[in-house]
């Protein structure tokens, strides 16, 4: 029952792991397109499946009205704190799939990467405890904490049903702390911990002009052009600072104390590299932050899509008849995803000249901001565990994406969350061409071994 | 050989008329789509075809480089004048698809009207005159002038080859006067000459941030988006006075005099019926000018199309890598289309934000702007057809649409054209469910046997 015996089993079982992710990642688990529900579907039994597998006990697939959620557990520790692992086996949809190198849903590795939608985010990710867990029961016939998982196939769509359905199973998933699967490391050798996390809302907008496409000839410049409109009423969203113009959009944004600042400006940003990571000719954005404060304590309003009249080859002399944009704000402690959502479309209402119609549907998607201590006993625990794998003190960070369901637990279950993942930033998440390093799946396997260890001696 | 004898064989071959229109208007001959190329083809092919049955002679398929264009004559009448009659067999695209009550390629008749993509735009137009020397060569063996047909297969994307035909075969068009076949009535009953057309030129702009779509949690905020950017740009084209912004773009309009002014205040205008009749809940439009005013004597900048990130069910969190708008100007005289294009081009790359790459192609559709007399012979002799066929005055009205040839005719040989069609403004040109009137088809046929007669007698 030595540690040597555990990592041996994960030495030994590499390469049937490494088949198994490969295999896992086949599901095309799109959860925003309805033709995809089933792709979905059978992902959550392939997890379900697993988790029997690795020796959880009590595994099953939840009801939620959408799409679906898969628990199970192994809670035979009295004395000992239990946790709550998270993760997500539902991924971003493939688009633009000609930019992809090879068929997103048929993964292959070269280099030790292995490429597929959704390989990062999160199908590798979450697959890492599952079999941590199975290598500690293997070799050590116990667990040495409480051991709940949750896995959601709902996740980027927002994770429309979750909420009800976590609070329906609030005592089923009663824990002291929740561990997320879902995220990522610094760089590669350099950890971090989490602090916050922003939120989402989403809208769609539609303004309608004439009641179908005109001739650009016979009525052009007579008639409110759709398109222009939706330009000008998108460009008046932002001012000359790069601040979201909405009335009250700051409102409940919590100002940034001296010891968060100087958290931020401690962690190393290499300008140039950032710019030459993505390709961007220069930096953009609210005036009077840096960068990390952007990303990590600022509310953003993006432009999702946009569409409208002809975009065929050549040249079609049409006046259209509708425009369309999506839009999401990425939101900061303390705002409220509905009340932002709702800003939004008024301000947008209120601002559509008369000679068009506008139209703003709230998507489902949202999810709340959220924020940890630094030193919470969790995020000690993680903190450890990052000293002793990759031999240095993690970051203090932000990240700038959502994960709804750290609200969530935090509301309904009382449980923080602490992020412990091995994404890494190059990985093409929700673009072409997504993949993830073996090398972070398989050093994340020993790391979850050591924070369950340590987390069994936290006190919550 | 009386009139009644063309007459009567016009009603007598009516059924097969409206039989051959129907025939092509099967022709998917979308000009602006390379997968068309081989049905812009045939169509030229069924033209040649059905000039040669109606008794015109030399007819011939031109090499133009690009889509065909279609000659034929009729030359006995040595102290005549010579007409050249113009019109096109090439069509728009028919997206949105869905919107169509039928496939627009597979005509059909329903109260009186004939419905499929090109049947007012310019099939059924082109058409009639056609017929109408049939009748008269079948009937009294001769023609009153001389005839020149001149069909081509290239008008919706601006005739880019045509010129090039044109100015080679000048000797071969040479004429006193071009009639052109494309085009409209004013009403239902009541006739209209145009004294005036726009020009147009055409852009594609495209905007690059990042290399690939990025992550809108992860960078968001610190990235401009280039839909945003797009916006910002386009929505900068118009003042709050709706003029275009482009330095110069307004340099070579010609001022409105009192007799143009007094011309255009004489044309009954019914705002609330315009609005009704295409669905929009108000005008808009440059400040201090009437609607005819807008659309016959100012130039515009329209986008025609615009798309860029995520345009599917649900949401994407993608902050996206590219975006892209089609725009197109309709032009006034003496607007040149080259020099407008390159303005606009300029002012967009001028005003590009840094963090962005902005890409400007000009496109290959270009039309001079046209303007004629309203006494002009040809007009005179289109006024008194009116009178007879229509027993009204014509109005005296300019059109917001372009024919890139009435320019080039002017230009390259020195004959000015008068529009003499009979299509009818709710006919949804270039929109789903275009359809031509078949009472307009038949009164064409009698129209142009007149107006020829009448040509027969002009001095020009």
């Amino acid at each position: 029952m030595s540690t040597e015996q555990w990592e041996d089993y994960l030495a030994a079982n590499d390469a049937r792991f490494v088949d198994e992710l490969s295999d896992f990642l086949t599901y095309a688990s799109i959860s925003s397109l309805p033709e995809h529900t089933g792709a979905v579907a059978d992902a959550a039994q392939w997890v379900a499946d697993r988790l029997t597998q690795a020796g959880i006990e009590n595994v099953s697939v939840l009801p939620t009205g959408g799409h679906p959620v898969v628990y199970g557990d192994w809670c035979h520790a009295p004395d000992k704190p239990t946790v709550l692992i998270y993760g997500h086996f539902d991924t971003q949809p493939v688009d633009p799939l000609a930019l992809w190198t090879r068929p997103p849903f048929e993964p292959h590795i070269q280099d030790e990467r292995i490429y597929a939608r959704g390989a990062s985010d999160d199908k590798g990710n979450m697959l890492i405890p599952i079999l941590a867990v199975e290598a500690l029961l293997e070799t050590r016939r116990q667990l040495p904490l409480n051991i709940k998982f949750l896995f959601e196939g709902q996740e980027e769509i927002g994770s429309p049903q979750l909420p009800e359905v976590i609070d329906r199973e609030r005592a089923r998933l009663a824990c002291d702390l929740v561990v997320s699967a879902d995220g990522g490391q610094w760089a590669e050798g350099q950890p971090a911990l989490h602090t916050s996390l922003r939120g989402l809302c989403a809208l769609e907008i539609r303004l309608t002009g004439a009641r179908s496409d005109l001739h650009s000839g016979s009525y052009g410049g007579a008639v409110l052009n759709p398109i222009q409109a939706l330009c000008e009423l998108l460009a008046e969203l932002h001012d000359d600072r790069g601040r979201v113009t909405v009335e009250g959009f700051y409102d409940d944004v919590r100002p940034l104390d001296a010891h968060a600042t100087e958290r931020i400006r401690a962690v190393p940003f290499d300008a140039d590299a950032f710019k030459a990571g993505i390709g961007v000719p220069a930096l953009h954005g609210e005036a009077d932050y840096t960068t990390y404060e952007r990303l990590w304590t600022r509310p953003t309003l993006e432009i999702n899509g946009i569409w409208g009249g002809f975009q065929g080859e050549g040249t079609k002399t049409v006046l259209p008849s509708l425009a369309h944009a999506k839009i999401t704000c990425r939101l900061v402690a303390d705002q409220d995803p509905e009340r932002i959502c709702r800003r939004v479309g008024d301000h947008l209402i209120a601002k559509a000249p008369a000679a068009v119609r506008i139209d703003v549907r709230p998507e489902a998607s949202h999810a709340w901001p959220y924020q940890i201590a630094p030193d919470h006993p969790g995020n000690q625990a993680a903190a450890a565990v990052h000293r002793r794998i990759f031999g240095r003190e993690p970051h203090i960070v932000g990240m700038g994406g959502s994960i709804p369901v750290c609200g969530i637990f935090l509301r309904t279950l009382d449980a923080y969350t602490v992020n412990f993942a091995f994404g890494l930033k190059d990985e093409n998440v929700h673009a072409p061409d997504e993949f993830f390093r073996l090398s972070s799946f398989r050093l994340g396997q020993r790391a979850y071994v050591h924070l369950l260890d340590a987390l069994s001696r936290s006190a919550f």
